[in-house]
């Protein structure tokens, strides 16, 4: 299934988009896309069977804003330095085990809403991202099998970083990556049961129409169950929340310079195969 | 104006201790303590006429848990190397601007809640902290009084830490800062109307008995007014978010060989002068 979130910021309603990509209302069934609905096995069974019933009504997607796919998203888990192609660019060391850093859940907007420069940045930059939101509790995971049970599904996410902030201004990395607007998210959260492997997927992210990065989740370097298996042994996960999984080759940082860093008025758009399509304009904060 | 949540994990009820240290409960007069009542001061104006009234119904402290003073934590910043005598302690330097990090929501405890030492952990360790509680939108603010008015009041905190997962093992700070219940608040959010200064607070932790850390809030680097301005210019914050304000010299981190880490048995207990006292054992995750 493919689960999403529409309407004003703050007054989203769940909604399906359907195998004939009609678009559904969901709010009959479910009060939410959230961590309560993705842990309960029984109300999404409920859901499938009403989709495989055609009994949801239809919404008219024109005019109507896609919000994040997964509304209370507790705590949001980033991988970073988790792509070969990107270590190969960077020429960094491949690390040893995942390095992990935090995105506030206030920094997530909706897949197509606007990124603001932060005042006083200089080096805004994108990240293409497999996002993997949690359906299940996740507590010291001793296989790849329950790693992959704790999985609700998959989304497209936008880790977008302020460089300097990130790596010039003292400290941990947190400092350039919980700006406001710097998560955009989804437009679906995709259930796992339609992505049998979620290391198989083109990914790309173009600025202004110019293709940036261009790669595949074959590329990661600690793929999904091992990074959520990881995650488990240092911090318990919860039903809704989400993992950034890390992105590939082709960011500004790791271009010659002058590096094309993001100014306002510029333009992102972003896909993963079978998880659809991000667009963002920038502006300034 | 003294407020806590008290009752069982996930279902405390909001109350508020009078000048007298009764307690009474506030559940008739709002739903709860949280960013949407730190936020509102007309609500804030009317618990503070009930208080004066007498007319709050009184709570039977004996045998009732106490939680965390504030509910739906949005985020928690962290500040990093923040006192003085903590910098000549570590023989570090001192940082040009302030030290961010984060720590997930999910990490927050009562203040007497049991703390669990994660497995495979060697370097467990305490850090008594300042708390600020948010109570209005800051976003790039400009003047150090426009800080102190975001600010809704302060609280004892545990930053626990894992220094091994946070120094050891790749990466950024945010692995050894967030397992389950590394994050004791509490016991009560005193508004800051009754803190006319921040900076003039003795802290002291001790462990099993023996004090351990034994400082002041006169200590920090960087004042609360300053962290809150600083802060608000890399990230939004919003009412019943927290920053944990740094820790002062004393942690086990920055004693000889051997250090003393935690240990399951082990007993915390820590205070801040008009703050309260927590307690936590500690136990095998």
């Amino acid at each position: 299934m493919k689960l999403l979130r529409v309407g004003p910021p703050g007054a989203e309603r769940p909604a399906l988009l359907d195998e004939d990509g009609t678009l559904r209302d969901l709010s009959a069934l479910v009060p939410d896309v959230d961590g309560a609905l993705l842990g309960d096995e029984a109300a999404l069974a409920h859901v499938r069977a009403a989709v495989g019933a055609r009994v949801l009504p239809v919404l008219d997607r024109r005019g109507l804003r896609i919000g994040p796919p997964v509304a209370r998203i507790g705590k949001i888990v980033c991988v970073g330095v988790n792509y070969r192609d990107l270590v190969a660019e960077a020429g960094v060391a491949t690390p040893a085990e995942p390095v992990l850093f935090m995105k506030a859940p206030d920094t997530v907007v909706g897949p197509d809403d606007t990124v603001l420069v932060p005042r006083g940045a200089e080096k805004t930059d994108w990240e293409v991202e497999l996002a993997v939101v949690i359906g299940r509790t996740a507590r010291y995971l001793r296989t790849d099998e329950e790693a992959l049970a704790a999985v609700a599904g998959y989304a497209v996410t936008n880790d977008v970083s302020e460089r300097a902030f990130q790596n010039e201004r003292g400290g941990q990395w947190d400092k350039g990556k919980n700006c406001e607007t710097f998560n955009p998210f989804g437009p679906w959260l995709v259930t796992a049961d339609e992505i049998p492997d979620p290391h198989a997927l083109g990914m790309r992210l173009w600025v202004n129409g110019e293709l940036m990065q261009d790669s595949s989740t074959a590329e990661q370097i600690f793929p999904v169950a091992h990074v959520v298996r990881y995650v488990s042994g240092f911090m318990t996960l919860y039903p809704g929340d989400v993992i950034n999984t890390g992105t590939p080759a082709g960011v500004a940082l790791s271009r010659p310079e002058p590096k094309p860093y993001l100014r306002a008025g510029d333009v992102m758009e972003l896909e993963i195969d079978g998880l659809g399509r991000q667009r963002q304009q920038l502006k300034d904060a």
